[in-house]
């Protein structure tokens, strides 16, 4: 174990609750997303030394702020395993927005647990860091959903079979998809777009409709069939409530479509909307469309993002001093 | 198109509503099944001039007979394409228990169907045929569901994306698995274990669970991953409901667990339940193990099917007179 004295990570944003896959599929962006810097300390535990970004709202509490509360998950991991882990000082560098359905809350956690491994010399392989971060997920929306978090870590297209036990499946990435996130300045809380579809109960028949498609977007993952994937998103059981929170929901996903995406959902718990297309010139059409909508649908300003499925997930980026 | 004197087709019965994918999986089974013979009449129409192996239950009305409802709606959608198909004379040999969970009504259907085709000399494709056989399966169960019918016709794995439109997968076929279902000599009526999990609501948590699931059996398929399958064959939504109506159905599971299987669920809306395993000694194990545990616990005597996945479905046997 060659300890580093200072690395640079970054967790890409993602885009989770994938059209029927409320809580189970979820796909890396390849951009916005999240800095982690980590270096050595000697004294034990996390200490937070910084946090930019953020227009000041997150926590400065390394007990509070998600990117702390990973990376104390994995050093305790750590040391837990005998691999007698100090301190390390964390710098968090915002560069996604927050609330917006873009798995914020997973970038920064990810990125958190990612740096404290690598500066460590990365003892455990990538996939054993998803417990750690799912910790500051967990801090962030009041619950353990993984379909932010895993793709965010790993890269690509990620299905969660099961949460207990946790059980991912990684799914091909057609290389022809191109993702376009629209994201409107305005902000849904998690948690309140939860709570919001957590107490209903929901008719057999709209269970079956996502059921078939969420397994046919899976077909379609694997047999590098985008018209079927486009078909394929569709939820008939959380997007009715959810799109009641989002300004100009019909009319962003209309202009999506009429400008030629394959399909077209919230990504998490919105505002944000994600289209897919087959090429990168549809991909920017349907950006400039559903960017038209919000503002003249509900006079907002957006940003919009266009890119292929990042396939990397988090990474280290040299560019770090150390 | 040729018009043969006399055609004699089998159908497969199928194993649907395959663990998590209520309504969107089904899987068509080596035996048992129903044939159907047909012979071209002057009189047009349908006549249904035989059934057999029904013990009298069913009705000899082509009007009310699932086969003869089928046959009449190919040779109305022939008809409407001027494909001008006079008559038709029908024999059904039921092959296989009624309201058994294997498809029993789908398999008639099929097999009406596919006889009408063959008979005028096949003018349709075999996918075409699906419509006319729903029509029996809507008469039998009172729902258009199509995880029987469709691979009962088309053989393999099916997946049902959708309904309105209808939209399939083929799925594929792990070469390694087999299937073992064992019919227990006690009857539930699809309309009734319909009717009780059609009036719920159900809860989010276990909505996500079958949609992890579902999802999962799909990638398992296309992965060739039967650990992975096996796993995912779990049902948060309906079995636990409709496990009340099968007697014993906790101990023929564990049983078939115990036995090796690599997962188990009611095949349809039972009685049945089927298994899956990894090879052939291991599916009659658990086959055993199964019909033990349906004599030991709930006095049941009880038939047990092991084989192959049939990638053939619906079939001309060429041992018809004609």
């Amino acid at each position: 174990m060659q300890t580093r004295s200072r690395v640079r990570v970054f967790a890409p944003a993602s885009a989770s609750n994938l059209g029927p896959g409320f809580d189970i599929l979820g796909l890396a962006l390849s951009a916005p997303g999240d800095f982690v810097e980590a270096e050595v300390a000697d004294r034990p535990g996390v200490e937070l030394a910084g946090v930019t970004g953020d227009g000041g709202l997150l926590s400065r509490d390394p007990a509070v702020n998600v990117a702390g509360i990973a990376a104390s998950a994995l050093l305790s991991r750590l040391r837990a395993e005998g691999l007698g882990a100090p301190g390390v000082r964390l710098w968090l560098e915002k560069r996604m927005p927050m609330a917006s359905g873009l798995g914020s809350s997973a970038a920064s956690s990810v990125a958190g647990a990612m740096a404290v491994n690598e500066v460590f010399g990365r003892p455990l392989p990538r996939r054993e860091l998803l417990a750690a971060a799912l910790e500051g997920e967990r801090a962030a929306s009041g619950a353990g959903h993984a379909d932010n978090a895993a793709p965010s870590l790993l890269g690509g297209i990620v299905l969660i079979r099961s949460y207990d036990p946790l059980d991912l499946v990684e799914l091909p990435v057609p290389p022809a998809l191109w993702i376009t996130v629209v994201h409107p300045h305005a902000a849904v809380r998690t948690e309140e777009a939860r709570a919001l579809v957590m107490s209903r109960g929901f008719r057999l028949a709209d269970c079956v409709a996502n059921l078939g498609n969420a397994a046919a977007m899976v077909a379609a993952l694997y047999r590098n069939d985008l018209e079927l994937l486009g078909r394929s998103i569709e939820d008939r059981l959380v997007e009715p409530v959810r799109a009641a929170l989002i300004p100009a929901h019909a009319e962003v996903k209309r202009a999506a479509l009429g400008a030629g995406a394959l399909g077209c959902s919230i990504s998490g718990s919105g505002p944000s909307i994600f289209a897919m297309t087959a090429d990168e010139l549809t991909a920017s059409a349907v950006a400039m469309a559903m960017t038209a909508a919000f503002r003249d649908a509900a006079g907002l300003v957006s940003d919009a993002y266009v890119g292929r499925v990042n396939t990397d997930g988090a990474t280290v980026r040299e560019d770090a001093a150390g």
